[in-house]
């Protein structure tokens, strides 16, 4: 069929996938994606080739997945959470754009469930009001940009969620973040740590901006931080939309 | 069974609701929403009691479904994309936590493929770095608060998603957030426009920041602002997750 399409698997099980994403799946001859994720979805591979391979050959991954797709076979790109979210659209759409269109493989991007979505229903809903999403790691962004990004987050009241807030080798990070957030936000602002949100383990902590970086956070965590009117109500972390129960909504 | 479940449907058909959406509405005996949301899923709610009212009218449509699941029905609330992102998650989460614990329902938010991922899988990948969500929707939210965080967001270099971006009663925002952006960002910077994302009449518009207020922009379109380092290519719009391609990804 000569075409790739690049996949959001969700959060994790298949039950959170898309009916579009699987059926992807399912029609492609060949899955490519990171080991990780190719686990999660082992049930539904049966017969297909794969391609996975380590976190720091992603290039390479996607030029192989691109070269199935050119030899005329069909191709599922996978990334947990949605694809154009830190994970493998940007780099595939590139690559296969610099191909000239006579010859490029059709090609679609699938949308999933992001982990931010997922990670703040676990929570609640700390999401209803504005936010930003920023990842901590530093491989590929300059440390000051990324401080950057916090500080003005932060000065415009946005809810914040951290992706890749730590890692064996990035440990101080969130304590810097953390520093920079308590400059505008109140110490005892909310703060939610889902780790593995909807998979196998999945374990949610809720702290505050003063307390959180004692918690247990890891590169599977994901930490959202509330603005100046997100509050905690029985176990549950809420950020309102602005209204009065009492007020008509929306426009 | 005497369970609320606060489904996001995602962006508009079956194809891509989560099977785990999907089972809450099929059990569910009473389905709550916003009619245009009902309207999307009429086909899994036969024999079901709605209820559905217009958009000003939330906080009765959360109290009726409260009151249906405590009189021992399972019910569903219902809204398009993640029910977490300004959808009907805060309400209802805030309302059953009133109640004492030993009267309330069973409750789980479930998360949905949100209208930002699914408007961004149609433009190419414009999301793959740091963004920020604002809604232009002044009805609860002070404007001068949403104009500061479209200063802060720009000042940070986040790509910026705006939703709700015009109504009928709304038609100048667009321009002021514009002015603000061009005194951040060059004025050939990227702006993808999708209109009803994943729904019948799907459209998308590639634009610059100095244009796009020309454009067709509606209620149901979302506009998506590329940072200092996203760009067109061959028609779709990528911003770059700041690797090299020569290099190794990820931590």
């Amino acid at each position: 069929m000569n075409k790739i399409s690049v996949v959001g698997l969700g959060p994790g099980g298949l039950d959170e996938m898309t009916p579009k994403a699987r059926r992807a799946i399912e029609q492609a001859e060949v899955v490519a994606g990171y080991n990780t994720y190719i686990k999660l979805i082992e049930n539904i591979l049966g017969g297909k080739k794969i391609i996975g391979r380590a976190m720091r050959q992603e290039v390479e991954r996607s030029q192989l997945a691109i070269e199935e797709a050119l030899a005329g076979r069909n191709v599922a790109v996978v990334s947990s959470g949605d694809a154009g979210v830190y994970g493998m659209a940007g780099l595939v759409v590139d690559m296969l754009l610099d191909l000239p269109e006579t010859q490029r493989p059709q090609f679609e991007v699938i949308a999933g469930v992001s982990a931010v979505n997922a990670a703040a229903a676990v929570l609640g809903a700390p999401l209803m009001h504005d936010f930003a999403i920023i990842s901590l790691s530093d491989l590929m962004t300059p440390w000051e940009r990324i401080t950057r990004r916090v500080r003005s987050a932060a000065e415009g009241d946005f809810v914040i969620a951290l992706y890749n807030p730590k890692s064996k080798r990035r440990t101080t990070q969130l304590a810097e973040v953390q520093t920079i957030l308590l400059e505008f936000r109140d110490k005892d602002t909310p703060v939610g740590i889902v780790t593995n949100a909807g998979r196998p383990g999945e374990s949610k902590i809720l702290s505050t901006l003063e307390n959180f970086t004692r918690e247990e956070v890891n590169m599977f965590s994901l930490v959202i931080i509330g603005n100046s009117q997100t509050y905690v109500k029985a176990g549950f972390m809420i950020t309102p939309r602005g209204y009065e129960r009492s007020q008509p909504l929306c426009d």
